[in-house]
């Protein structure tokens, strides 16, 4: 398949190396072909795409008002006019299997009245395949990222207090790292306290901190495109022998699942290993979620490390490592870094620290 | 089409009401028939959720490990276990468009194996179209999201001052607003100067403010699950004439559309009349973009006040009103209102003025 025709912004941004042109909207369309690459976007944009084309010599830009369906289709003819039909035909133009639905009727509509066509083919991770492998420059930027969230990290820990609610330690958080780098969060942090911290998806509100608990902070900003993701869960007061046990088996699991990264073992070897040392310390079956992801442009990338990922991770792989505790009605914790694979290890990028860290 | 399968996440949240149970991952689906409603999460969800059913009264959750396809599928089958196939074929699913080609291949690939199996209908604005149409407690929510919007204003006029980057005014604005009781910002505010404010879509950056420049301040907050959208346009020092006749122009524009907003309208006919206004100004041509929208649960709803829009709006719909100059390499502005529909008219949320606003 030489010829893809992206709708993804992040696959788009991947593509281009554009820096600072694309935001949150779906506005875009690239066309890749063997020979170009045409970037169909609209007035908003166009200037500055222009500009990072420059910058990146191979990619032309389109601003027609068509809509991306029918600028496909035109480019599509454009570059098969002298071809015979049939051998237009024979063409594959791989597509995206998260576009819409309708994206996806309006394509097959405007192939239908175009007279050059090509063989659609629906493709759900090729091109996240290739995201999952960073390069120096990637690796940069995410390290730029995790040092803004680790500095907040150290400023919160200064600032929270019992008496405080989630919902008001979460906005100094996202406050301090917007002021300090961040072009915006990965995603809205997490903060959770008591029973809450028991739901890996707690949404930040009302439930006011208090001493002898612990609260789990999940939260991560973009920096020059990248994304941070990173967790602790700190005590407030001295924690029970309870507490201190599910804390001493998240964080064996994590530093032997650290120890144990290297190209050629499989995501679902590494979450073994972590539900395995859980156990050991007599929390079996408490983590409920997989223990890492990918993360890069998104915050969710290739590859996982679940048991659904029997493939073997490589060089250049970023991944969080997240093992997690969780008891319904009591508490819930989770320690994650983030980190990529070397040629013969796992570089942390988190520079906090695993030790007990008591308010 | 009485029986619908909705992926949408603001699509569920309308229709099931349920406050604080979603964010913004596309983890739900929702199948409602004639009889009966069923959620279909995670766990990470299922708590909240279960919560917020039982407040709701008519709808179940369900939160089964298998794929939404094969959700649907079950649940389908379930409900016509009884019927004779040829009657189960009859049926007709609705879908939307809006969903991914992989979830759409899913619930064929679903369907393929089941005992019964609809016709899919795939629809593009069945349930926008309902929630278009907003009742009081929509409204209710609506202009507490606006009165926070409208205070954020207040204090950014009295803080920003000339020297200042456009991404330091975007950074005090938002804390300013998550602190003053916004769940999230309704999008990524926008902090404009000078030739920035020329592009509607421009990303605040390290620009420095600058005496004798118009700032275009563009922002929005959620609050109890929806919505609000201001624009306001403030000069740094005496403006200058032209800067002063594109305001009056985009001020005009504004005030004699929200004078003729009533039900039976067209969303184009108020569209026409902004242009109209700012050619009799001197400013033909110059908006580029479509008057308003309708706001909501989501930033950008139906109906849309453009010339794509020939319907007749109705009393309940709630829209902005949002004319804009923009001169490349020059300056842009805009004046953004929002507000519903009445029975005889449009009441306006926003309370900020429109008068000119001098730093």
């Amino acid at each position: 398949m030489r010829t893809f025709f992206v709708r993804d912004t992040s696959n788009i941004t991947w593509l281009t190396a554009f820096d600072d042109v694309f935001d949150d909207e779906s506005a875009h369309a690239l066309l890749v072909t063997p020979h170009d690459a045409v970037l169909h976007t609209d007035s908003r944009y166009s200037e500055a795409a222009r500009a990072a084309a420059v910058a990146e010599g191979v990619i032309a830009v389109d601003d027609t008002r068509i809509a991306h369906a029918a600028f496909v289709a035109n480019a599509f003819a454009a570059r098969h006019a002298q071809q015979p039909a049939a051998e237009a035909d024979a063409v594959v133009l791989g597509i995206e299997d998260s576009m819409t639905l309708a994206g996806y009727r309006a394509l097959e509509d405007a192939f239908a009245d175009a007279p050059a066509r090509p063989r659609l083919r629906e493709t759900s991770d090729f091109i996240l395949d290739l995201r999952a492998v960073k390069d120096s420059n990637e690796i940069a930027r995410m390290k730029a990222a995790q040092a803004i969230t680790d500095a907040a990290f150290a400023h919160i820990i200064e600032y929270m207090r019992p008496g405080m609610t989630e919902r008001a330690v979460q906005i100094e958080l996202e406050d301090f790292m917007l002021r300090h780098g961040a072009e915006g969060l990965a995603f809205s942090s997490i903060v959770a306290t008591g029973a809450n911290g028991a739901s890996p998806h707690a949404i930040p509100g009302q439930t006011v901190l208090e001493a002898g608990q612990c609260v789990v902070l999940d939260f991560g900003v973009r920096a020059h495109g990248y994304c941070s993701d990173m967790t602790r869960t700190v005590f407030l007061g001295d924690p029970s022998p309870r507490l201190r046990a599910a804390y001493e088996a998240i964080r064996s699991a994590n530093e032997q699942v650290e120890a144990a990264l290297r190209p050629g073992v499989t995501g679902k070897a590494m979450h073994e290993l972590a539900e395995q040392v859980l156990a050991e310390h007599g929390f079996a079956g408490k983590m409920g979620h997989g223990l890492g992801h990918g993360v890069g442009i998104d915050i969710h990338e290739q590859p996982v490390l679940s048991p659904r990922n029997e493939n073997p991770l490589v060089t250049g792989n970023v991944v969080t490592v997240e093992p997690g505790v969780y008891l319904a009605g009591e508490f819930g914790m989770r320690l994650e870094d983030c980190g990529v694979l070397t040629s013969d290890g796992f570089e942390v990028f988190t520079q906090s620290t695993h030790d007990l860290v008591i308010l």
